[in-house]
């Protein structure tokens, strides 16, 4: 069996959707690369957190064909390929339905930012991209939804480790990291900040973002290179 | 005994209404068919899901006689029964009165359709069935239940297992599957759907419905005879 | 030890409060009176639900003066005492700060039928008492709470049994029951019917009440003498 | 090892954060002074709270140098020492980013007094300390926090124990208690509380604080000098 280590690593992941609670029933899923290789590994598709064990984690390649594996791979396979190959700084992606995010993404709305909970993690807004056209949709979806998500952060010149996450319009979460693990805790992030958020609104729809630099100061203590939040 | 099997499964159908939050006290039940005998198999009546045990599961015929059981059916047993008549495709039903869609009922409207995880289960808006009548609820009130379901669905020409529940205005949901275990599965949808629908409307109180190929897409990807989605 | 049985259902149902998640750190209390003897058994005061034991309940009479126990009765028990005063029929009585019917209390409001959850335990709206006056508040604070539930009563001519509950403004709750455990259900019954109601507002800021006729069949389909919910 | 006792009532304190979830991952932290010494025990920073022991508490004197500990404190520290600095009573100090009350913090509002719940332990609103500037921000960002805390405290000559917790504008909570204990438990007082105001301005965006008096009797009743609740 190949990329035992990844396997469990990305299993493990899937199972902090759970832990988080981040999922119901098959509603997430969680992939892992091995950039060298240029093999991902990722959740079988409909498949229970409960029942499924490591070695059920399906290996892909990046052109989406299964290398290693008795199930089905997720069937947002496409997306996780097209993020991987559109940002190559990322180890790990999650997807989610998680209950307030989606909703944020049902509004169509970026999540803005309102406090240093935000800023600890994410350096701006977390974005929500377009609608895809009717065409995309028709057409290969799950691959235009990564197209999608890729051209909002082309456009604005962002960095998916600095934003390690974004919405997706009518649909739902993916969150990214240097690994599988980091992806499912900035999902569990976004969560948390689109219902601090949401909260936030509904006790002053007019509340503007907070300071710029209090997001530079937040970003920058965490994850600067001067940064000194954690042990060394 | 009869039914060994059917009860099984309604009696742990029941439970999952425990595990997945959708009841306070005894405020749900779950009922499961046998077409080819045309027995129903019923939670007995204000009996707690921790003390009950499969064999405590009521058998009913069509015309609402119990035929096996020393407890009494659920005071809900006649819409269950309406329901089965109504829809022949039906082999489990749910109902309860789950928080967030229980407040669309007491609004006395349909869940919009606002994104994919409501696509992934439900063809079209959740509908919400009119108010029953003065006449209707001193009548067969629990009977009468069913028939307005049933009048909704005829009325529109929908499939309820393409659009696996329902609201009843003032009062809460019936949820529909193949089988009792799916009728529970799209209660819990249900219960997520409308919270996910009630937040995106908090977040913008003019937000359309998602688009009509985006409903298409997400459904057929599941549910189509082209469906994708899980294992094989 | 006096009052075993009565102490021991008072504690468990004491518990219940923790079990329902209707109280954080010590804020309620559960009483129960044995009518006969004229003997109120209640939580004592400031002690955590996990610590305290059968044998710590304290019995005082109605007077307010203590009959045994080592330790102070809840701060509260002049309010009970004057509920079981004025109400013949109650055998217990809970006070609780629950979050979503404190929120009631806060806007000092009603909380209006709005469908059938309601309806099963309620025979009309759940009343918010006033706000007491300074007087009522620097004299005898605890006492004069139960005075003013009762007023709100007596000026309606409402049963306890039932409307068995009711908000105090800027305070909390207080359910009824026929003993100790049946308090402790309609302060279950009111903390959910007031998320339904709140959230049902918030999805309709113009909704009506649900009509009186529904209001009529689900309550007495519970409780009239034609009552057919349940096991008999 | 020295002080070794309010290692582990702190280290209790920090789980006391995840008991009453306060916290998701690493984000709140607690401490406790030894106010004859001088030496403060805190968190070590970015540890999760599952694997610390008492004994990776780290102890810090009033001038911010470790005195004792392999693990770097945390990296809010500095507000911890300016507010045992400004306020001699405080024996504990507690920060979180708990949901609801960093909404209000996000808000930028005092969270005013609607109720006995609020009353119980805060003789007043909840304060909300203002922003930073961005000299504070840029310069020494966490013991500015502390500074702008007592600023508002100093401005209206409120007794940080009979107010025992604060918001800051765009970032989160401080409590504070006689003990480490004692904040945690202010930490979950402040978050209820700011659920229930949350929902009470949701049921009526125009609702006017409780009576006056109503805060005094509630808050007396526990803490003045003639106090009735809880054991002598």
């Amino acid at each position: 069996m190949m990329l035992e280590e990844l396997k469990e690593s990305v299993w493990k992941a899937n199972l902090g959707l759970v832990k988080h609670r981040l999922v119901l029933f098959t509603w997430g899923n969680v992939s892992g690369i091995d950039r060298a290789r240029g093999l991902i590994v990722i959740k079988p598709s409909g498949v229970s957190y409960e029942e499924m064990k490591a070695e059920d984690m399906v290996v892909v390649d990046l052109g989406g064909k299964v290398v290693e594996g008795d199930l089905r791979p997720s069937s947002d396979t496409p997306t996780h390929i097209e993020l991987y190959k559109a940002f190559p700084a990322l180890g790990g992606v999650t997807h989610t339905h998680s209950t307030y995010a989606t909703a944020w993404a049902q509004a169509g709305r970026d999540i803005p930012f309102y406090g240093t909970t935000h800023a600890d993690y994410f350096y701006g807004d977390i974005p929500c991209a377009r609608a895809l056209t009717r065409e995309e949709i028709e057409g290969a979806y799950e691959k235009n939804t990564g197209l999608v998500i890729a051209e909002r952060f082309q456009r604005e010149g962002a960095d998916p480790l600095e934003v390690p996450g974004v919405l997706v319009k009518s649909h739902g979460v993916f969150a990214f990291g240097k690994d599988a693990a980091a992806s499912v805790y900035h999902a569990a992030v976004i969560e948390e900040v689109a219902k601090m958020a949401y909260l936030t609104e509904q006790l002053d729809p007019q509340v503007p973002r907070a300071d710029r630099f209090l997001l530079q100061k937040h970003y920058m203590r965490k994850h600067g290179k001067n940064a000194y939040y954690g042990q060394k």
